[in-house]
This record gives C-alpha cells, structure tokens and sequence, in this order.
C-alpha cells in the first residue's frame, strides 16, 4: 500500500516516541546503523578495498547515497527494478550483480544506462552467457553509453556464473569487440559461504573460491585479459576474500542492520562487530492461559531463514516465537513458568533474515535514543520494494 | 516500488500476449478465477449460507468488489490498513477478522465505520477481551457510526479468541451497554484446520471446533444473547462448517487462487473442484550442466509453506525447484536425465502459499486464453500489499 494516508501517517512520526508508532513496523536503530556503516568503510579503507554495498538489503535511495558519503564507490542491485527505483533516487553508480537476458528489460537497462551517463554516473553488470552479452550489445547499441559488464564465475554456489577458467576467456573475446560494452572484470560471490556457521568452514570455502578466482584470472591474464577488478564478498566472509588479495572490490549488503541467522554465525574476529539494527515493534493483541499473540507474522518478516528471535529489553520477559500465521506470532516464556508480556505491550523481534523482511515493508522507521526509550529521527521509503 | 513508470508499464500490458510479461511476474488465469468464484458463490448459495471471502488473499479492491457483484454479503480482512485501502477502493462491507487493541489504530477503525456508515456500508470488528472491548468503545465514541462486533472464541487453533462457553457471556454483557458497539456474534476460525491433509483429519478438527461453537451458542442464548450469525470457515474446511448447520457465514479466500499447499490436501468431494488460478511466471537467466537459474525467488514467491511447484504446459520438461535465495531459483530436472529448459525460456511456477505471495508484488496481471498463448486481460493492483 502506499496511498497518501500512509505516507502522511508515517510522516507525522518524526519527532514523536517509539510508542507512537502502529504496528508492526519495521524500526531501524539509526545509530546503530551508523555505527556499522562506519565499521565497514574503515574496514575497506584500512584493507584498500573499495566498497560497494549490496543495496538489496534496504532498496532505500538515501541509504545509499549515506553510505556513499560514507566511502562506498557505489552500490549493488539485484535487479533491473531495483537499478531503476535507487537512480530515480540519485544514486548514480549502480552494479547490477545478476544476469539479465530478457530483451526488453535489457532495453531498460541500456535506457538506465544512459540516463546515469548523462548524470556523470556509471551502470554495470553481470553476464554468465554469450547470448547474454549479444542481447546486451543489441540493447546498448540504441544508446550513446558505455556499460561496464562483469563476467560472473561460479566460485562454489552453483547457482549462476560459468565455470572458472577458460569459459571466461571466451566471453570476454565476445565483450572486446563491441563499443558499448566495457570489459571490467570478474563477479565472483559465493552467496552458500556467507552462512556457514564456523569460522572454519568459511574459511575453506572462500579458500576454495580463491582458487577459482585466480585460475580464472590467470587464464585471462595469459589470453592478454588480466581483469581490471574482482568484485563480490558478503557479510558473512568478506574479511576472507579481503585477505586473499585476489578481490579488489566488496559487496556486504547485510551487515547494515543484521539478522537473527547472522547472529547464528561464530563470529570470525577477523570481522568488525556490528550490531544487531534491524527490529519489527509488535504489540500483543490477545493473551491465553499459556501464550500471548503478537501482531507480527510473516507478512512482518521473512521465514525463509526461520523465525524472528524475541528482543527483550531490560526489564521485558524472555520469550520464544512461533508461527502464529501470515499476521500472528505465537510468544511463549523461554523458560517454564516464566512471565508472559500484557495485552498491548510492546514486543521487539529480530527478523530471521533482513533482506526479504525489509523487502515486505513501503517504510523503515528510523529510531535513535534506543528502543525502549527513543525518538523517531526518520522515515525512511524502502524505494525499491518489490521490485 | 510504485513509481509512475513501473504502473505505466504494467498499463501497457494490456491487450499484450502473455510473451510480454517481464519477469518475475504474479499471473492469474482469469478465467480460472471466474470459475473458482462462481464455484463458491454456488456452494454458498445453496447451502443458504452469507458468503464473505477473505481478501486477505487478493488484497485488491477490484476483485472483493467483483465477488460482491457475484453474491459475496462483503468481504474479510485481517489489519486495518487492509480494511482502509479496500474501503478507499470502494468496497463498503468490510469485517476485520482479528483483535486490534491499539488506541491509535482504534481511532482509524473508528474513522473507517464512520466513513462507510456515509457510504451506506457498514465495518465489522472482532474482539477477545474486555479491554479490546472498552478500547474499541472509547474510539467509536467520537464517531455516529456503529460497528459490529463479533466475539473469537477459540474453536482449536489455539491461536486468538476466548475460551468457549461462558467468556464470550462476558464479553457480551460488556458490548450491549454501548451504544456504538451492536454485539453481532460470533466469530469461530479454525486456521489450523485448513491445512491437516487428510479429509478425517479435517472433519475431526471441524468436528470439535462445531462443539466449542454449540457450547459457547448455548450459553450465550441461555444468557439471552443468542448469536444473531456464526462466521467463521476457510477454503480447506468450509464444507464442513456449513454441513455443521451451526455456521451462518463462511470466509474462504485462497479457493479463488490456490496453491501448492492447498493442492498436498485430499480433496474433500463435498468440496467444489477449484483450479489453480496463480501462477509467477519466471525467465531462465542463467544455464549450467546440471541446473538452470530461474529469475524467481522467495521475493517472489512466500515459502512459508514449502517452495513452488513447477507448472509445465504441455510441450515443457519437469522440473524440480530449489530455493536458490531471494531472487533465484535452481530448477533441475524431475527425473534423472529429463531436459532443462533454455536460457530465456519462460517457467512458470505455483507458489508454496497464495496469500503471503499476493503480498510481495504490487500488482496481478490477469490473463485469459490460458499461460501458454493467452493475452493480457487486466492488471490488478493488489491495494493493501504490505498494509
């Protein structure tokens, strides 16, 4: 929904408590962020890495473009839509990390692209395919731009990207040619290493990447193709592939506000500590013998990483979540015989996974002075939404 | 997202075949909707039942309104920013099915009876608690309006509701005194029920669930509170809760669209046949040896009851789909050796569960002459995504 009542109603937020907001809602602890954006930038610059920040996580235009004055080169995208709704927001160096093949989002793409010209920025992309890069060159040729495309490899996820080596080679000799298109490099992200539990096992897992990484390099610097940049990394292993000198650029998108099954990672100490900024306010609207009900069910957040963790503030009961429905949680004491919260109070969840959650809300809340206690600061327009 | 370009080009569809839709799209098979709403309108007509759908499914204004002209008394929703983008659509029959304890959103409920009392139309509220009860009052105080009222009780899902038997006397006795509440019944759901997989196990549920509903019907009249209408039923168990004799109103919303989940049911025979009506329709964006990455993933589709099933037409291989994150998916073949699909080609997809689906996208596009060949009908926005 996004009718005028809606946006007028979360306007009027700004100033007021915590408590005036309705729930559920989406509520950013803007300080937080803050913070974990600061820790990233340092990281990068400490490391001579550029930065580009997946901007799927919050699809927010002026997210991007704080994070942008914070030090990041640009941002990452996942789809032509979401490429779309943050240049229409002013973000003007955009990553698109993903393969489009279809003709007329293409014609979308080469329209960004020339519009991101003309405002001194710069579009790019990612091809696994020759027809990719044929589809693409067709699209780009209707414009005066430049797009620079990165070959995605597949570093260990086995989902998209050719395979390490050779096949690389031969789409670059496909890209060379055409005028709009600008050979830049390799896409290598291993999306599956981001959420493995130990230290250990991300560890061999960027190892392995590495490896791929740089057969592919090598095979390309002999070809007289040597990449001008490798880019990927996530929040989970970034300080790995940080660490392997083979990327020069990286694309952590989550660690801006954290999640539940981040949470669920050891933490490599390699790794800034960033904090956990990503809430749903929900409020009990019914109380049973054994259990309350919240008003936050998976509309409120994703479930594909499980189920939201209860944030209980100082004073406020421990309490476990269950899946009450598409708009109901289900809260139990964490302990037998513990306290249960009081119809109307508030409840704070920790979404599984944040990407997706956000991805269900038009507006994050931005709160700072904490959640028991805050002011909301801002509203911010999740612009990319759906897309 | 909800800029003007992306409505223009959703606009543009219109009259376009089903080729013309970017990917990943939510699609419906018009006709297939048409027939699943007479289906029911049918059901309900003959079993002289009110029939009130749930629009918690659809969330659109244009489709509640197209149930109303097919017999519907009115619609279901379960927030109150559902009821207001639907009422703004037009629709004047609204019951919100779930407790709202929030003096703030009171005050927009209070708002909402009063606007359509104007229009000639009525809204309706559930209530489990006595302060619910006041709350409610105390918000429609400021208003001419009288909103309906019914009683939850719960009926086995353990979820919202009073206890059966005497609690609902209670609650009784606290709404007749206001004279802007009209104590309006009972409302018994049993969400549990819907999805238990056998027809003995559902007959079962809605066996029990009928006694809780007798017990709490006789204390009431015996209180001298009879419930003027019993509603309550969805699309796994409605049969049965009109075979009961003690329900006067059924619910159903995902018969309209159905899905993954609702098709792993026995079919109950009592049941009108109902057609998968939904479908994402998604592109191959990327092929490897074993696999191929579709442009569909659990931002497209809601997982919360299990991933999509492949929907081949004739002529396209079997496929398996695999959660591939939030913007892929991996589709393999059903069995060992079968083909894959090429890059670019079209796969279209049922979704896991229709109604937190219908929730991820701001728009349906309505086909008629079926997904292989069909054209482009109508593009319906879905009003109260995200509300």
């Amino acid at each position: 929904m996004n009718t005028a009542t809606e946006t007028a109603r979360f306007a009027g937020l700004i100033g007021q408590g915590v408590e005036a907001i309705e729930t559920p809602a989406l509520v950013v602890d803007a300080e937080a962020v803050n913070r974990n954006m600061q820790r990233m930038a340092e990281f990068a610059e400490k490391h001579r890495l550029r930065l580009r920040p997946h901007a799927k996580l919050h699809k927010s235009a002026d997210i991007a473009r704080l994070q942008m004055q914070a030090g990041a080169v640009g941002i990452c995208v996942q789809t032509v839509g979401e490429a779309e709704a943050l240049a229409a927001g002013g973000v003007n160096d955009i990553f698109i990390s993903n393969e489009v093949v279809c003709p007329r989002k293409l014609r979308r793409v080469a329209g960004l692209a020339q519009m991101l010209k003309g405002r001194g920025g710069r579009l790019a992309i990612a091809v696994d395919s020759s027809e990719g890069v044929d589809y693409l060159a067709q699209a780009m040729a209707l414009t005066s731009a430049v797009i620079d495309v990165f070959i995605e490899i597949n570093v260990g996820q086995n989902r998209c990207g050719v395979a390490p080596g050779a096949a690389a080679v031969a789409l670059v000799q496909r890209i060379v040619p055409r005028p709009t298109l600008r050979y830049a490099g390799l896409h290598a992200y291993h999306g599956g290493a981001q959420h493995l539990r130990s230290v250990a096992e991300r560890r061999a897992a960027i190892a392995e990447a590495a490896q791929h990484v740089a057969v592919t390099r090598d095979a390309l610097a002999e070809a007289g193709f040597a990449p001008p940049l490798i880019t990927g990394a996530g929040t989970g292993t970034f300080n790995l592939e940080a660490a392997s000198g083979l990327w020069g650029e990286i694309q952590p998108g989550s660690f801006l506000f954290m999640d539940a099954d981040y949470a669920r990672n050891e933490r490599d100490p390699a790794q800034p500590a960033f904090e956990q900024a990503l809430f749903i306010k929900s409020q009990v609207i019914s109380v049973a013998a054994d259990h309350v009900v919240c008003d936050a069910g998976h509309k409120s957040h994703a479930v594909d990483c499980g189920l939201p963790l209860v944030h209980a503030l100082p004073g406020q009961p421990d309490l476990t979540y269950a899946n009450g429905g598409d708009e109901h949680g289900i809260l139990r004491p964490a302990t037998p015989g513990g306290a249960l919260p009081a119809l109307g109070d508030t409840v704070w969840l920790i979404p599984g996974h944040c990407d997706p959650t956000v991805n269900l809300h038009d507006m994050m809340v931005a709160v700072r002075g904490g959640l028991a206690e805050g002011t909301v600061s801002a509203v911010v327009r999740v612009d990319a939404r759906g897309a």
